[in-house]
């Protein structure tokens, strides 16, 4: 499966102008015979809104997610986009997969990161699912989450070959090991591949590390952006990994008896 | 706390000159002004010997932790050795820590690795346990248990601020991706120290890769190690990253409750 990713500079509160950056890298895309598109976290209508955010959250049936299913119907291809999502009184840091005649996949973000997200979303109870994707089985998850090892492993246990992760992570050296060690960690320790897609230039009130990463299951760099806006492709090949999965046979040889600490709550 | 990291050619089945060359490397460490001093997986015998580690094992009460016992007692030095660990019928891969006035501490290795390991060792069926070293909270990990998030994050979980994890890491393209990627992601996620202390050069079964490390509780690299024989210093000052966990307060916003799939035993 060839996969782009859109390292993108969200224009803030411009929905149509954001939903028309995703169009036309969704067309460079099928020129490209790609079959997944990823976009960043609330790639639709920018990330650093601070209460903004309230006003301009939309529902599941809204029009964010009506555009995109109708630019996956359209182009055959499936999109990963980030918004808030509107639910009752309740906020969520939500990314949606659309596909061509599917149900969308939706996840809202588990681990909010700093005040401003704590401030406007509500955390999500619900662990991230896996789901089909053009032959793969493919999970979601936002920025923070993945820099927690539970999660990635909670997918891989439940059989993902994709982890697919839109971020927004501000520039600081802290976060650019994030993007360097720990995504591709995640993907070796697990096996998995991750689509890890950053936000770039600066808004209102962040400035963006821009460090998109595709990482194979072997921990190796397939594709790596700079600062800067770009799309990134890479053909994402399960087969390619056996000897790795056979010389580091982790998910096979855990061993959870040993592991209950990290489920205990306080 | 300054540390030292003995990257070490260990001779296979030669007790007294693997123990020659930890004295070697503590007399060093003293003159140095080191409070630990962390040697490899196996370093007291060396580790590509087959079948012949179940003739050398020894008990816990045997010579070579009698020995390193005496130099600590000696030199006031904390040493972490690895060595066969005889028990009744069992033998087991375990790493010693000696510290002066003070019991040993053990670790039993949980996660065995590749065909030798399982033909000759039990594995454990304890997770590893916090002790006091010198003012920190250290736990102990052998190799591949470290390539597994669950057991670096069970130590931090107990209030670890050091992972002392001796290793005999054989040289590939996987197991650089380990030292260079992983062994400080593990840092990072938990915001311990690692010190990661590999064999080097060759024995009968096995080319090391020789890729010691020190990592910070940032993910930062205190100190690397080339192929060769060496002695890694690093002081750790644990206050010195205050900042990076007040941006990233990692084991404060962990959500146990989504992660019971971590601990489900098959």
């Amino acid at each position: 499966m060839r996969i782009a990713l859109l390292q993108m500079q969200a224009a803030l509160g411009d929905i149509d102008g954001n939903l028309k950056t995703i169009e036309q890298a969704a067309a460079a895309s099928v020129a490209a015979g790609v079959s997944l598109l990823v976009s960043p976290e609330l790639s639709v209508t920018g990330y650093g809104l601070g209460e903004t955010i309230k006003i301009i959250a939309q529902p599941r049936d809204g029009e964010i997610v009506s555009r995109l299913q109708g630019l996956a119907d359209r182009s055959g291809l499936a999109i990963c986009a980030g918004f808030p999502e509107r639910d009752g009184a309740d906020i969520y840091n939500t990314a949606v997969v659309v596909q061509r005649s599917r149900s969308a996949e939706f996840y809202r973000k588990c681990h909010l990161y700093g005040p401003m997200e704590k401030a406007v979303f509500r955390p999500s109870d619900a662990a991230p699912h896996v789901f089909d994707l053009g032959g793969l089985k493919a999970g979601l998850l936002i920025c923070y989450d993945v820099e927690f090892p539970e999660m990635a492993r909670h997918l891989a246990l439940a059989g993902a070959d994709l982890l697919i992760v839109p971020t927004a992570l501000p520039a600081s050296p802290n976060n650019r090991r994030v993007s360097e060690m720990m995504v591709p960690s995640r993907a070796m320790e697990n096996q998995v591949f991750v689509a890890y897609a950053d936000l770039c230039g600066r808004d209102a009130l962040f400035d963006y590390e821009g460090c998109s990463v595709i990482a194979a299951p072997d921990g190796d760099i397939l594709a790596r952006a700079g600062r800067g806006q770009t799309l990134l492709f890479a053909d994402l090949d399960l087969q390619a990994y056996a000897d790795c999965k056979a010389e580091l046979p982790y998910l096979g040889e855990r061993r959870p008896e040993l592991y209950g600490a990290l489920a205990r709550v306080p």
